[in-house]
């Protein structure tokens, strides 16, 4: 069980999930520093074995961190939250299209399950605190994300494509930015590829799939991450007749200390 | 992806899983040692979401190895195996009650989903080898398994109760059992309590619910870990209308060496 942290320190993701609920919207990278943040995917309960088995068969881009049966909307991982609303913005699929962009979920919940899947925004308090850059924070953009050629493992009715994000890490400090997200799994632990972006499909840096385009500088070299956009593709792929996501990079920000997923040594 | 052994070193495991398919009936502690073993526990397909959320909830007991999907028989842990075959024996459940222990579970398998579970017996070897002596081996005996009062997280419509199996290890060699089967996360890891069996609601370590009687002996502590009969006592407890599991202490050996989920640090 993942321990929450202590009540006097978890004003700043309380104070986010509420903002939010009450309608402020953006990209909640650097958002209370320290706490760990999560994606949400939602389907219909006849899909959830399959959206299930599809994290647990790729569990790098698709740790659980926790799951919300039909009719439940808090997660244990924030008490007092509702995941209807506190996120700053939903995408809503049909038949594996986004139909539309919405502040709050509530109107579509009934009868969905839905997973809450380990971002990488996690692990980037423990790389800024080492001195490594993250630049979509020093720009106060949004990560930029991507898809890529390589599979994910199918399950059920599910399949499709790895998706990933990137920061461009100085070439002297690659080795560092692999270590400390390593010690990550459950917020996708350690790079998928460091270098060519090409190797992985992507045929320009300079246009995202999702999230804002990088700036990358001389000395840097891109370094990708599984990424929780992963089951977004898959809904876009195999088309379930629903299905509720967080907007990328709009993440729902828990009560749980980046710590607690820290298993201090590279995976 | 867990790799399989090389093609040479696997013929122990085949040989054993050939045996069964042909019914020999042994507990499998021992068998084939160096390879990991798995529980089996299957579900009609209507209740397949709730089992693998019980086991995504409670990983120490329930670490899912592979999932089989309706219509799938062969585990990718075993390239050639068939589920309903390869294990010495089975246990038929109706409503939550055992009705029939059989050698091939061929006649019950249509509709079924199943999921692997890892093994105590995985981390056997490894204890063996660092000089803990492994009781229930040294007698040829089954492991003692017991339910406890400690409740799992529940999940759908699945609840139950803990499931531990029970190791006597010498004093002065606890401390060294706990760090060989942290190593382990996939097969259940460190031990859940060490020393006095009350404590886990157990009355009488001669009893056990599962397997044989152990033989503790003086200087010795019973240390107790996770169990993969857990998911059985679920059955048990929360009555789905039908079910298949291995026979308790009676595995599915597969073609992956233990050395695969030794993380080689402590849980």
């Amino acid at each position: 069980m993942v321990r929450l942290a202590p009540e006097e320190l978890r004003r700043a993701a309380r104070d986010a999930r509420a903002a939010y609920r009450s309608g402020h919207v953006e990209p909640t990278s650097g958002v209370a520093p320290g706490f760990t943040q999560a994606n949400l995917v939602a389907v219909p309960a006849d899909w959830a074995f399959d959206l299930l088995l599809f994290a647990q068969r790729n569990p790098q881009p698709c740790p659980v961190l926790d799951v919300l049966e039909v009719g439940q909307v808090e997660s244990a991982l924030a008490p007092g939250s509702d995941a209807r609303t506190d996120l700053p913005a939903y995408r809503v699929f049909r038949d594996g299209r986004v139909v539309e962009e919405v502040r709050d979920a509530t109107p579509y919940w009934d009868g969905l399950v839905a997973l809450l899947i380990g971002c990488s925004f996690t692990f980037e308090t423990p790389l800024l605190e080492a001195g490594i850059p993250v630049r979509h924070q020093e720009l106060d953009r949004n990560v930029p994300m991507y898809r890529t050629d390589r599979a994910c493992a199918p399950a059920g009715r599910l399949r499709g494509d790895l998706g990933v994000s990137m920061r461009p890490v100085p070439a002297d400090r690659v080795a560092d930015a692999v270590a400390i997200t390593g010690r990550f799994p459950a917020v996708h632990g350690a790079p998928v590829h460091v270098g060519d972006p090409a190797e992985l499909g992507i045929s320009s840096l300079d246009s995202p799939d999702f999230g804002d385009p990088p700036v990358v500088r001389d000395g840097e070299v891109p370094v990708f991450w599984a990424c929780g956009v992963t089951p977004q593709a898959a809904v876009l792929a195999s088309r379930p007749p629903f299905a509720i996501t967080h907007a990328p990079g709009h993440m729902f920000v828990t009560d749980v200390l980046d710590r607690e997923y820290d298993t201090g040594l590279p995976s």
